[in-house]
């Protein structure tokens, strides 16, 4: 078998991943990945979205992993897949660099007495471990991550750089987070009393399932009573807010920026649009899908896909739209009315 | 008096908080707090959003702190509350585990020659405090922390973790920081000359009242002449933005994500819904309530509360509303033609 | 030529900046800048935005830049500029406080063996650089910043504190980067196979032209195959997401909190209001305006101003509105039904 340095043949790459491999060569040694737009020799492409078949013709990619349809028009070798995007994925897994990762704690680190560091583990430079902390097999805490009491990292996990844990937090197995993340920051709960705010404890933690994988500068806040909880392989992109004691369930996706407030329950195989918002203390069921920016102000019960706001317009056109908006009310009213006079 | 090891009997609670207790068992021993529908044997729990009522036949709370009207409903003893939510959160805080600040300047530290540190104060490890800045009295700066020149941490402030403070940074007493904030960042001041952006020095600082609390990834740049104001006990929740020169006056809160831009001036007791926005050089007046995600782009006059946007609609619903949208203006002049041939 | 701290004479800042002054001395000196409205003895003002004209009457600033047309209102000698925002600005840097940024390496740093510093650079307290990184003449890197592998910084460029490049990021010179921004973190790249999502690899990298400017808590992911790109002069404010394969033109700005989806094109000299979105995989013409708040949902191909979203109401109408948003269609079909009939 090859490595990414030697190359791969289409052979080897057909039956690794099961796909089947249509033309005349099959030692065509494949020693990266690249676009259709921009791959050459020795590279492989792939075809997914179907807007850039018009690409295929011009490619000169070394080889395509496509879809059978698809398979005719090309002039190079192809890898047939069902699903050309996976296969490609796991093909060019096989290319990715990996970063150093020395095993064990640089001497620079600052970890309490009785922290538990696995010595599989690899702690970076200006890492601070906190009281009673845990930190579990092969994982990577990357520099200047600050994790504070009473938390634990699962084995395979990853923090890339600058993450921080503040305190009961508790990561399940290979969950990856990148940098500038904050998890288990105090909720933001207060009582007002006497003019003036008062800050309720935070008394609860954040709880991330296995494979979840969690954005740049993503903020997941601890629970007020209970925890914050994410289930199993949910993905958030970067820029997310998450409320104390929110539920994600497994295998939610959410796009960068979105916002969950307090207490939501969001349910499984949902898909959340960029910069899309969640208000509190509001359910939904599995298998939603929001477009961006739009903001759920009530619980959804049936899958399905859910939006708000209006289209975008030319600016001038806009202003008309949206004075007219403001009058809604007025005009149904108008046309109501007409409609009883009428009838 | 108890404490929270031994835990506190229902007749200290009500003494040291002034509840009124009704029960036939005073010695009743809290140990710890929890929700209605967690709370087991030695928690207290509590009733304040009516949502959560139909919890309380069910509670095995040893105790429940509610309202006089929902007394009767409680088979507990029960702690009688004006304001349940706020006294549970002050009894809650004898439970708050507290972590542990190390009073001193951690070795690692990086402390300018002519920084002035309170002795104490507590300095966590890879902190790094710039020329001429200070450090007040039982101040906590956590890990990781950047404090540059010319700031100044009131006593008893406590930067959780990773704190920015850029540069001429003052902080009042008791104001509370959490991970990944950048205060006293340059504003975001451009002039364009010849077809290319110029710079436009931000002189000015940052200046954050008492009781202030920040929350996690939450910026607020430095005024360009003038600072940038929070007025006593403003409350701002996670990756807010706060443009330079904004001014937001005492009580203000704002949920997660707000973005509030240059010059803007928030009056007092206001509260910014999750995602708002607010655009520069306008003014909100005191007790002004703004909805999530609503986009505020004039001044307010009037205390009340106010919104912009669409309701959440199943999307193919909300592509119908959204295409007429476009032509909401000849269909208001349709119907107001029809109102003047129908008069 | 004075000096910031001696000042500078009237007719020293005439003639550096080829402004035309009036007044009857040109001795005066100016040691510092402010506002219109609190500047005093020795201090300079301007009067960029017509709607602070009114101040000009009761300013005691020591002089003034401004227009010709305004220059008449003043009763203090006045600098005459074209532009005098921009003219304002490069006085204002004369008095600039510049932080210390001590030539050399940190004895705290932890430095890959072969990366590769200049050593008229600054490498600040706490800061790791990885293999194959390097940093170029002048650089400033601050505390706590992490650069990953196969980095390079151009000269000229500063990273205030606590920014990380997580790999493959090229900084071209004279880049500035605000604390917290992330550059370099992999991709949200995802493919679901059997109920699971499978990471897809960002073997990518990240391009960043001259003269960029990146601001608080900003992050840009790298891209999946090919780059993520901002071209010269692009100056981004806080708290941005740019997503994967995004390329941004030359001299476009953006405000806070800006959203931008993956692969999407945004041309040159485009101004993007604040918290607006961008959806993945569209293209926008240079010289595009889209106003805060607003989502592009499809390709741009004309320059102009571009609005989405509804004005901001007084809640009560407002929910009426709403709720005739929600009737829209039927409103439309009934209006145009009446119009049948009636003609």
């Amino acid at each position: 078998m090859g490595d990414a340095a030697t190359g791969f043949t289409l052979a080897e790459l057909s039956q690794r991943f099961g796909l089947e491999l249509r033309g005349n060569d099959p030692t065509v040694l494949i020693r990266g990945v690249a676009t259709l737009a921009s791959a050459g020799s020795g590279q492989l492409a792939f075809l997914a979205n179907p807007r850039y078949r018009g690409q295929l013709a011009d490619s000169t990619a070394a080889a395509v992993v496509l879809r059978a349809e698809d398979a005719d028009v090309a002039v190079m070798p192809v890898l047939v897949a069902r699903d050309p995007y996976a296969a490609f994925a796991k093909i060019s897994a096989l290319f990715e660099a990996r970063e150093a990762h020395p095993v064990g704690v640089h001497p620079s680190a600052a970890i309490a007495a009785d922290a538990v560091i696995d010595p599989s583990a690899s702690i970076g430079p200006f890492v601070s471990i906190g009281a009673r902390s845990r930190i579990e097999a092969g994982a990577v805490i990357g520099p200047g991550c600050v994790i504070g009491e009473d938390c634990v990292v699962g084995a395979g996990c990853e923090l890339v750089a600058r993450v921080t844990l503040v305190m009961r937090v508790r990561l399940g197995r290979n969950v990856r987070i990148h940098p500038g993340a904050v998890l288990g920051a105090a909720g933001f709960g207060l009582a007002m009393e006497a003019g003036r705010w008062l800050n309720v404890p935070q008394l609860g933690g954040v709880a991330i399932g296995d494979d979840c994988e969690i954005g740049a500068n993503t903020t997941i806040d601890r629970g007020a009573l209970d925890d914050t909880v994410l289930e199993e392989d949910v993905r958030l992109d970067n820029q997310i807010q998450i409320g104390h004691n929110v539920r994600v369930g497994a295998h939610t996706a959410m796009a960068g920026c979105v916002a969950v407030a307090g207490s939501a329950r969001i349910g499984r195989y949902c898909l959340i649009g960029g910069a899309a918002g969640i208000v509190g203390h509001i359910e939904l069921c599995d298998k939603v899908t929001v477009t961006a920016m739009t903001l759920v102000t009530h619980s959804i019960h049936e899958p399905g896909e859910y939006s708000s706001g209006t289209p975008m317009m030319e600016n001038r056109q806009w202003r008309r739209s949206a004075a007219r908006f403001r009058q809604l009310d007025a005009l149904a009213r108008k046309v109501n009315g007409q409609d009883k006079e009428n009838s």
